[in-house]
Order: structure tokens, then sequence, then C-alpha cells
């Protein structure tokens, strides 16, 4: 492959439009804008731009760019955070979402296929006649194809899991332009190597994710939700682990540390306690709710929970988790004019609360300001740390803290990533983490892209 | 590699006497033992057994092997079902039965970290008074290596998954005796490649398994238990369906066809109705499971089920969950001397009566005998064909029927195995069922094992 970015061909270009028509663009606004994500990571914009329709489209797309070794980088709305869709090498980016239809839902078996570039939203909107629903909320309205590409998950993992457990399977056009389909419609199988868990989380770096086939869940007949206050962190997640193991399904379980709840309370006008506090969501039957909300409430107390606010009322249940909704723009608001750059960690539940303790003293005696938001239930947090995108100084501080972080997690048993993915911004972390086996995972990605055509310099370096 | 089996070079075994000491045998009849399962399928033995005390001693036989280019076959318990211990290619067999160390409980995580010799009884006894345990219920008392290495799941499935939800991480000697982690001890990681979810259901065909770090779940403080028969298998099927789209977080739901339960009534001397029966078993707290069974029960009621006997009772619970437990015994004394194929074709939920109806009426116009019990929550159900070893005309019938019931398994969107996996006895289905994607698992097989010494002759032909 090109380790510089090299002008596309005319031959190419010319071979591209033959597939997809005047669905190609070479327009520099439409390359910068598929060449960078939501991160801070600097953008690389690929050589052209193609709108694909149908799985054959991007077969031919890939098998026209491996004839010739040029990179291919898979794109579905953009919201990543560690330069997943960055084209670093060149090459062509193959934009998904115009793919986006929801090709069949199958009400009996709990499950639908979709096209990759179908939003979360979307699809929640077009099933809710059908009584079901897909949980996996990241919170960016992402893109189904990409929310696997990257093993999303979010606030409902505690209950659902994350994407590694809904996708059922998946079509997949390979580095060679084959399409292969990863399993089929069963709920379970022994069938081979799970090639369905191979695609999720591969982020573009073995194939073009082109359909995929999720679980979906009953609307619950009731929810819940619920806000405590507690003295301290530790409380705060000693009540989620005794939660947890007490079995209580909770929904959704969200941590905002003091600096969090303060930043809401002014974005928001609220007036929360500025403490740690938990969002909670419970889905049931109207008394399997009340009684699940009582358990909880009785275990927080012990732990210290000078309130708890319960309610059942749809507008009530909002309004309580709006706190958590604007978390990320209220943090912003702290330093007007300021980026944000989101972490992601995840730890064994019984390491929580001194890695958030730790890494909140490492935040104050670095001068930064970063509020502290965690899918508790998972042991995993995001800070954002507020930089001013000019000041170089701050943003090495930053980097070195998000550094000294990481390796906290990896110590105490725990992932450099929870949910965000690699991308390029991880790739060495990566090793920090699995050592000997990113070996395994670089074997198996040059035997199935063996000519590194597949969104390179992600995930493995080659 | 060696298409024949070869015999071991003294000069092997005298490497391998200086790993393991004594702990090496050549008998006839432990190598007998070793390469047979408790299948139909013909054993063969293999040229040594090693008992394995350590990570370290299975990377160094496997280090010993690989030099000749010699087959590594890991052994567990040998219950497995699709020849999947057969030395095909003669070789060592490395039995881990000894690496039976519960290494660490994480009682707050609500994880464990085994070797690979651990059976499933054995750690629930070993959990007893953490008050967590582990859901995983193949039936037999198979070892945790070996229920990872063949993606095992059973009764309890439809609530807590199969094995690929609950490892969260392996260690593993690789066919080139390094040995990896697979991942840390996270609920969910986005780091990389899933190398969890390549190792579970890999037969031992990329590497061997010799630590996992399980998901535990905490023992609920109520148990139910129902038992409801209904006049066609439609009926019964239809409750499952209702039952789960409602959300009814039921813990297990086995079907037994009339076959099945007349079988039982003679066998244990009980008298069930011998109709389409389910059993039911429910977790929670005790407010709970009296509102899963009742909601149960009116779903059932609306499809006519006649009776419905519930009950919290431990020593109850036990007597109706009998019935279920006796099944394959039951099923062998209806023809007394007959061995037993079991069969483990798993489709979508919607297609599950019409593929039992018309496997029914396959087996009758086949002659032949077969109870059929299912795990119907996942749409995974097992026939029971009874077989006399020396009819050769009977056999062939029998694998027939097996081969038409795959098919149409198949034509369903299902898969030729739900939990069993595919040993040598399944891999001709796989490129039924998989198609073009086998030669991506084979690629994948190349890559990590180049001279195909990782048990040989299984999932995929190289």
């Amino acid at each position: 492959m090109t380790a510089e970015p090299v002008e596309l061909s005319d031959d190419l270009l010319s071979e591209l439009r033959g597939i997809v028509e005047q669905r190609l663009s070479t327009s520099e606004a439409i390359r910068e804008q598929h060449g960078h994500d939501e991160s801070y990571h600097l953008g690389h914009p690929p050589g052209a731009v193609v709108f694909a329709h149908s799985t054959e489209e991007v077969s031919a797309v890939v098998k026209a760019c491996a004839a010739r070794g040029v990179p291919v980088i898979p794109f579905g709305t953009g919201t990543s955070l560690e330069g997943h869709v960055a084209a670093l090498h060149g090459g062509v980016c193959i934009d998904l979402s115009q793919m986006d239809a929801v090709i069949q839902v199958n009400a009996e078996d709990m499950d639908v296929t979709v096209q990759p570039g179908v939003r979360r939203k979307q699809l929640n909107e077009y099933l809710r006649d059908t009584g079901l629903f897909f949980p996996i909320d990241p919170g960016a309205d992402a893109s189904l194809g990409g929310m696997t590409a990257t093993r999303a998950s979010g606030t409902n993992a505690v209950r659902y899991g994350a994407m590694r457990e809904n996708v059922l399977a998946l079509t997949v056009v390979m580095a060679d332009g084959r399409i292969i389909r990863t399993a089929r419609r069963a709920r379970k199988s022994a069938a081979g190597y799970d090639l369905t868990r191979l695609f999720v989380g591969s982020e573009g770096t073995l194939g073009v994710i082109t359909e995929i086939t999720l679980r979906l869940y009953g609307i619950p007949e009731a929810v819940s939700a619920a806000v405590a206050s507690f003295p301290d962190l530790e409380a705060a997640v000693n009540t989620v682990i005794l939660t947890i193991q007490s079995g209580i399904p909770v929904a959704r379980v969200e941590l905002l540390d003091d600096v969090q709840m303060d930043a809401v309370n002014r974005y928001s006008d609220l007036d929360y306690p500025v403490q740690s506090t938990l969002f909670f969501e419970f889905h049931g039957t109207p008394s399997g709710v009340e009684e699940q909300s009582a358990m909880v409430q009785d275990i927080a107390k012990e732990f210290g929970a000078a309130d708890f606010q319960w309610t059942t009322k749809a507008e009530e249940r909002t309004k309580l988790w709006q706190a958590r909704h604007d978390a990320y723009y209220a943090g912003l608001a702290l330093r007007p004019g300021s980026k944000g750059m989101a972490t992601d960690v995840c730890v064994p539940l019984s390491r929580l609360a001194e890695c958030i303790v730790e890494t909140r003293k490492d935040i104050d005696q670095s001068g930064l300001i970063a509020p502290i938001v965690g899918h508790v239930g998972d042991g995993n947090f995001h800070l954002v740390l507020l930089m001013d995108p000019d000041d170089t100084d701050e943003i090495a501080r930053i980097k070195a803290l998000n550094e000294r972080m990481i390796m906290r997690a990896i110590a105490m048993d725990g992932t450099c990533t929870g949910e965000h993915g690699v991308g390029s911004g991880k790739i060495d972390f990566l090793v920090a983490e699995h050592g000997e086996a990113v070996s395994v995972m670089r074997a198996m990605k040059m035997a199935l892209d063996p000519d590194n055509i597949m969104n390179p310099g992600k995930i493995v370096r080659i």
C-alpha cells in the first residue's frame, strides 16, 4: 500500500463513476467533511467520496480499489471519537449514509435487519408500532453500521449489553470484494469461528459492513427513574455494586461527579446538591419497577444517600434525566470557547471508586477542568477534558493526563477504551493493554487484508 | 502436517517427559479413552497423552510438538458430541483435567478466573458461600475449558446467555507456544479485535485455553418452577414467543414433545399428559417470580394450556424438573440396548413449530424413534435418535434424517448447531450453512496455525 496519500488515478475515478455514476465527489468540502470525526484528532481528507446504495456497489468499489492497492475507508455519520475515519494514507471513502433502509422486521423473532446507514433514532421511530425497540444508546444519533464497527455501547449496556451482545449477523464486503454473511438469524449458534464478533469492533479494518441483523426487545410496560446524591464517590459506587450483586435489573445507572453536577446546575438552572450523584432508570412491570426502585433506595440509604427522588411520570423522568443528557454541553460551558477531549477507560467495578478518585486528584493537580460522567454499572467512565485548541501546552498536559489515567486503568485490570474504540488515537495504548496479543490481531488483519487497504493506520500498525 | 497418524518419535516423547515427567502416558487404555467423546463418532486415539499442570507446561508441550509438526489435541472431560477430541491425524493429547484450580473469585466484580479443568458443578460448589453462581448448564458436568471451546449453552441461556456472553477473558497458548491474554477483567471493552470471542467456540483449532475469566450472577432470592401441557406444539411455541416478547425474564423454558413425555412417564413412573409440554423456571424476588409465573400462566391459558402446575418449594421443583433431567435416559429406555444420536439444530423462534412438526413427520415416516426436547426460548432443539449400533441400514437412515433436518433448519435461516459445535461431524454442514464465509474461517485458521497442528480435521478442512 501507499505510505503517503497519492492522487487517485483518472482510471480509478472513471471506474468508480461507472459503478456509482454521479454519486462520487472529489470536491474539497465533501472530502474535508469525510476526513474527520467529532474528536480533536487531525482530519485527513480522502481522495474521493462515493455514496454507495447497495452491497453490490460497495463490493465493486472495493474491487476497483483493491486492484490498485488504494485504501478504502467506510463512513457512517462521522460521530466517532478516535480519528476512525481519517484517510491517513488517502484513498476512497465509502459513505454508507444513503444505505438507510430497514430491510426486514421479524417481530416474532424480535430481530431486525438494517442497512448500515440507518441511525438508531430512525430505527426506534420505525419500530414504534411493533412494541419493540433497540436499546443501545451511545448518546450520538450514530449510524448502526458505525455503532457495530466501533463496538459501541452507552447508557443501557448494564441491562441490555453492548453492540457485541446485540448483533446477530452481518453482511460484509471483504478486502477483495467478496461478499459474506457471518451468521444466520438463529439466536445462538456454535457453527465455527465467531465471524460476527470478529467484525463487531473491527472499525472498517477487515471489511465493510453492509447489512446488520440486530436483536430487539419489547418496550417495557413501565419505566421509572430516580436520582440520588451521595456523601462521596465510594458511597455511590458501593450502591451500584450492591445493586448489581442483588440481581436488580437496572436499565441504566449513570454517575455524575460533583464537578459535573455543578456544571449541570449552572447550565440548566437546576439546584441539585453538588455531590456525587447517581441517575437510575428501571424497566419492567408497574409493580416490578416499584419493587426495583424500593430495593435500590434501601441500598442507597444504607450508603448514606441524602435524598432519593423517584418517578414514573414521563415528563418528570425527562426532567430528571435532563442533567445527564446535558452533561457534555454543560461541561463545555464551564469554559466558553473550549473544546472537549472525551476519555474512555473502563475498569472492574471494585476498582472504579479508586480509579476515579485518583484521576480527580490528578486533574486538580494538573490545573485542568474535567467533569466526570460514568456508565457506572459497567465500570466505564468519561472525562470531558476542556481544552483551548490553540494552547499547545494545555493540550500536552491533557494528553499526559489521559495517558496516566489509561495506564492506571490498565494496571487495575481495565481497558483503554470501554466503547469508543481504538482508531488511530489509541494504537499505542492497545499495545500497552494487550501486549503479545496484538501480534495475533496483526496476523488476523494481514490474513484478511493482505495489502492493508481497509482503513489503514487504525487498530494495528502493519 | 502429517496426513496419516505417525508414531511419535522417541525424541519427542523424551522431550515431553522432560516437561511433564511421569505425567505422560502411551498406554493403549489411556490413549483409547482420550480418542473419543460421548458421541457415535469413531474414536481415534492420540499417540500419547500428557496431563498438564500449568500454562507454561502447555506452552512447552505445544512448542515441542510444533517443532516437529505433530498435532496437539486439547482434552477436558470428553463430553463433546461431534468427535471433537478424536486424534484424526495422531499427535499428542493434552489432558487439562488436572488443571482444576479456581484461581480467583472477585465477588464485587462478579467474576471468577479458573483453570480449564474446573467442572461446572465443582465451580458452583466452590462459589456457594459467596452468594454467586455460574448459570451455564449444558447438562453434562463438563469442564469449563471444554464448554468455552465448544461455545456451550444449555437450559439457562434464554436468560443468562451462552458461553459467548459469559466469558470475559482467556489465557491461550497459541500454535507456536506463545502465551496470550485475550482481554482484561473490565465488563466491556472496545480495544481491538475480539480475541475472546475468537477462541470461544474455536474447538482447540486455534490454540489451547489455559485460563478462563467468567461472569458470575447473584443466586436469586427466589426460584419457582412450572409445568404446562398444550393441545399441540404450535400452542406451546406461541406461548414461549409471547412470553419473551412480553419481556418476562424466564430463566429456563424447555419443551418436551409427546413422544418424550411418554418416555418420561414410563421411565419415572409419572402420569403427565402425553402432550407437548413446557417446563419453566423463574428467578427473582419472591413477588417477582410470582408475578412472572402469573403472567406466563395467563399467556399459556390463552393458547389452551390445560393445566399449569406451579411451585416455589425446592423439593417440588426438583420433582417437576425430574422429567426434563431424565429426558435422555428415558429416551434410551424406549428401546433397551440402543445408543442415542443427539442432533442440535437451532432456528428463529417464528419457524420453530414448523421445523419441529416437519421433523416429527419425517421421523415417523422414516420408521425411527426419536423423542424431541428443546431449549425453546432460543429456538434450539435436540432429537435423540435411537440407534442399534450394529444396524448399518438404520444408521444410514438416521444420518439421512439428520441431514434433511439440518438443511431444513438452514433454509429457515437457522444453524446446523446451536450448542454442540462442529467437530469433525458437521464440517460439511458448516459449508452448507456459511458458504463463502468458511473461506474466511480457513484464512484465520491458516494465519494463526500455519502448520495445521491444532486439533486438525475439526471445523475447517485445510
